[in-house]
């Protein structure tokens, strides 16, 4: 396993990071991901950036949709630990049992036509090329 | 290339699967992946049954959130015909040029992260696993 | 796109896996495949030998049913050349219509049944882990 | 992890589901999958039909041969619950452990040659592509 | 197909990123997949900083490594266009023909073990787990 | 689990692959993978002399540079097993913290830019094709 970088043992670079991610999501809490990918300060820096601007800016999709997506990502590849800290995620953000229910039938049905897709070897419709 | 199953040659069986394609979704047009998983009828009607729920069934998420999920599982597994033809969809449902990016930047993120929680092998945190 | 090596440009190590592969397929066509890992004569050799092997070899599995195993992995990855070439080679050992369509069916479930168990998190049965 | 929904206290909808299960598989044993994706009971019931028709349903494959298919899927999805599911479920359809190990073989090397075909960017021959 | 976004159309956002690769790569050609995505600005900015920085910035692996392993990367996705793209990127910082047949061989056999190491659900050495 | 086959129990077949191994590696230890798969002893000979060759034979790759491109891959595929060993295979072999630090960054940067590419379906350009 990965040592995990704690606040008191971080450097200002990390600390800075840290703060961000606290003060962004009001929380105290720093999550392992952040810990473990904070053994290389350049990747959490810029990692925590990508994720604070695709995750919270303003934008047309709402918070929760985005958290939907990032599951639906994370199931795909089989990323426990993603699976896990995202649907965390989106429950905070309001998902529903309901909701999950949904997204998941609709990430297992998907992956499924697209092995059909695959398989069938079907030519895309002139309809949808452009 | 698998043959295409055209609704003039086809069985009643699957004819009777295009003809609720058709007005499920308000449109005569069939697209290639229903005329390609027709060769293999139970397969067609069953996949068909799955999408039709999954898609259209009353729920708690709105139809284009259902294909911006079914989109980003389909650009994480690579899957050309059906990033072909659920953008087409999500378009069709109001998906707009910045909708698309976003949802881009969240997949595209996701797969990121996917691989540092792998690659740092990060244990999962107690708050995440109830 | 890769240079194909030719028979009569390859050298004599690379003759000899062709000639090989001819007098084990019982045909003197060599797929493309088999001409671009050329470009790699160890890579060939070693390719070869493992293919021949796992394809060919007395076991308890049959041709036909080896060449579905691999179909279903190539359908899985999406190797769009994997799934034309043994589905050639399937077809060339009896994989008929009827079972082709069985096994695309079985390939997308399992892609289905997959995702959900990634997605519920679901602890694996004590009676399975024997 | 989720919660596995046990037969005492599940609705009618999820135990009818069980029922069938249980009938279909001669067994009174309900394993873990079934258990967590009752949370939402048309996903359960859905999946079940389509496990039920492709696995079941009468067809060119033997029972035997479809768990094979499942198994390599599963594998190379790194599915930890589907492989260890299937591979019991394999074994009691009389998987021995010589077909197991040539299973894994060609797993193994059609993941091996996928990426190869990937890698060489080698065009479709002509006499696959029909 | 994606609308490419030529300089002379191009925002002064998306001009100063084309500006910047122009100077870091020392040419004039923009690739097709920079002129894609500059269609979400915000994507185009962010990817560019992150390709820049984890492909340019002063480390311990040389370019031409960097570059092996966004190939393997991307052969084990099944990524076209990034096999493509990085193919000719390796090939510009000095990979030879046998250093890109050692490398396929070596993404080639490891996921062929990758998939044997899920197979046999193979438990982790104690002394991998520090 | 898959039963691990000790030296003591295994077959003379099995042994000179373990002796090989230990001669190969110069050490007495013989790790999990290898015990496991020696359940199928054909497997155990082909995949050690794919790994030995493709490892260590003489060649324009130095072998940390080896070591990297398979966590690279083991990441991207999510083996769990195989990201273990051979982080630790790479660490024996001179792998520093920064090292591994810049190999998660290009590793994860890759996986983004290729759903990119996916998502925004790209055409390679045209000098790339050569």
């Amino acid at each position: 396993m990965t040592k995990l970088i704690e606040y008191e043992q971080a450097s200002d670079e990390v600390r800075s990071v840290y703060d961000d991610i606290r003060a962004t999501r009001k929380t105290d809490y720093i999550n392992n991901f952040w810990k473990a990918i904070a053994n290389h300060p350049p990747t959490l820096h810029r990692t925590w950036q990508a994720v604070k601007e695709v995750m919270t800016a303003p934008g047309e999709l709402d918070p929760l949709t985005r958290e939907l997506i990032y599951i639906a990502v994370s199931v795909t590849t089989g990323c426990e630990y993603c699976i896990a800290s995202h649907t965390a995620a989106g429950r905070a953000k309001g998902m529903s049992d309901e909701m999950f229910g949904e997204l998941m039938a609709i990430v297992a049905t998907a992956n499924m036509t697209n092995r059909l897709a695959n398989g069938y070897r079907i030519p895309v419709d002139d309809q949808f090329q452009t």
